[in-house]
């Protein structure tokens, strides 16, 4: 047997450097390391370079905070988009999800965070004074809340209620409920109970 | 929406690459990508680093194909090592899982794949001469084959014996049965049916 795990210090940082990603432990981080192995080693450079050019080169748009090659996101810069309307999002991955039902044509807020006081996140370290800004001085007439539910994002949702209730917006929320082809027997007793309270006219 | 998937054409170089990997999908790769945006640039640095060293800097033991930082591997450097086995394996991978078991003390011969026409790997495409070569040089008494089991794996097998069948050794193969713990009404019929061929004396 080697001293370390593997007979390779340059194996076992590469193993390392992969086991340090959320969801892959040793045994994929080895799989992979030993795949990169059999790739030629141009792919292996646009494979390392990829991540510190995206890390180093990506932007945050200075109007919603997306992420962008440019100063303003695409979102942001396309006319055709309806201005009256943001949508405050907790991540990047949010807009991406919202974006694909291709069912909204509005705007949108990325705070990059929630409010929460264990990991120390409080509201002046999320781009809160920033989504004011933009409501006082434009034509938005609604923001929607599409924050995560769970303490935090009710925390959070609530803080941004209570900055916007002030101004001459509506603020709304997006839909909780049963999802398309879930069965009611399966959902859980709070979904279930709030798809009741907040039943709509039904429309065909 | 924006002309391709995602806002950044620097965060689509980077899901890609990560996509690129096996068993890693897009959505997947998405989340990766994100995760090292949070990472400070020293990280996603070093992160990149490893791979790049890895792939450009790893060798090949020049006795018995394992990969190493120096010319010989730790293995095959360690004095006290069995000289007299050498096990036959597949890839680097099962090396590092015999040697996870404790039991072996012999050396090993990676042939880092194996026969397969399917895939244009012939005989000639594995070191399997240098295996001869080894045999033949040194205090080789036994060589166990611990090769996958299917077509190919049996094949590169029956190859192996053929070639070292001539010389002054023992060929043996890492016997197949029912796992410690499995149950026989689990158990496939094939590998059911070699344990009881294989059976061996009771010991205790």
């Amino acid at each position: 047997m080697f001293a370390g795990e593997y007979p390779s210090q340059l194996l076992e940082n590469a193993v390392e450097q992969f086991a340090s990603l959320p969801g892959i432990g040793r045994k994929s981080a080895l799989r992979l390391a030993l795949h990169l192995l059999r790739q030629p080693v141009e792919n292996v450079e646009r494979f390392s370079g990829a991540f510190t050019e995206f890390r180093k080169g990506v932007k945050y748009c200075r109007e919603c905070n997306m992420i962008t090659d440019s100063e303003v996101c695409p979102i942001c810069e396309d006319g055709k988009r309806d201005c009256s309307v943001i949508c405050v999002v907790e991540s990047v991955r949010d807009v991406l999800s919202i974006e694909r039902t291709g069912r909204y044509h509005g705007l949108y807020h990325v705070l990059g965070g929630i409010i929460s006081p264990i990991d120390g996140i409080g509201p002046s370290d999320l781009p809160i004074e920033k989504l004011v800004e933009r409501v006082k001085s434009g034509a938005v007439q609604e923001v929607i809340l599409a924050l995560s539910t769970g303490m935090e994002g009710e925390t959070t949702a609530f803080y941004l209620y209570k900055k916007l209730s002030g101004l001459d917006i509506r603020i709304t929320a997006i839909a909780r409920g049963i999802g398309f082809g879930d069965d009611l027997e399966y959902a859980d007793e709070l979904t279930l109970g709030k798809s009741i309270e907040n039943r709509q006219l039904f429309k065909f």
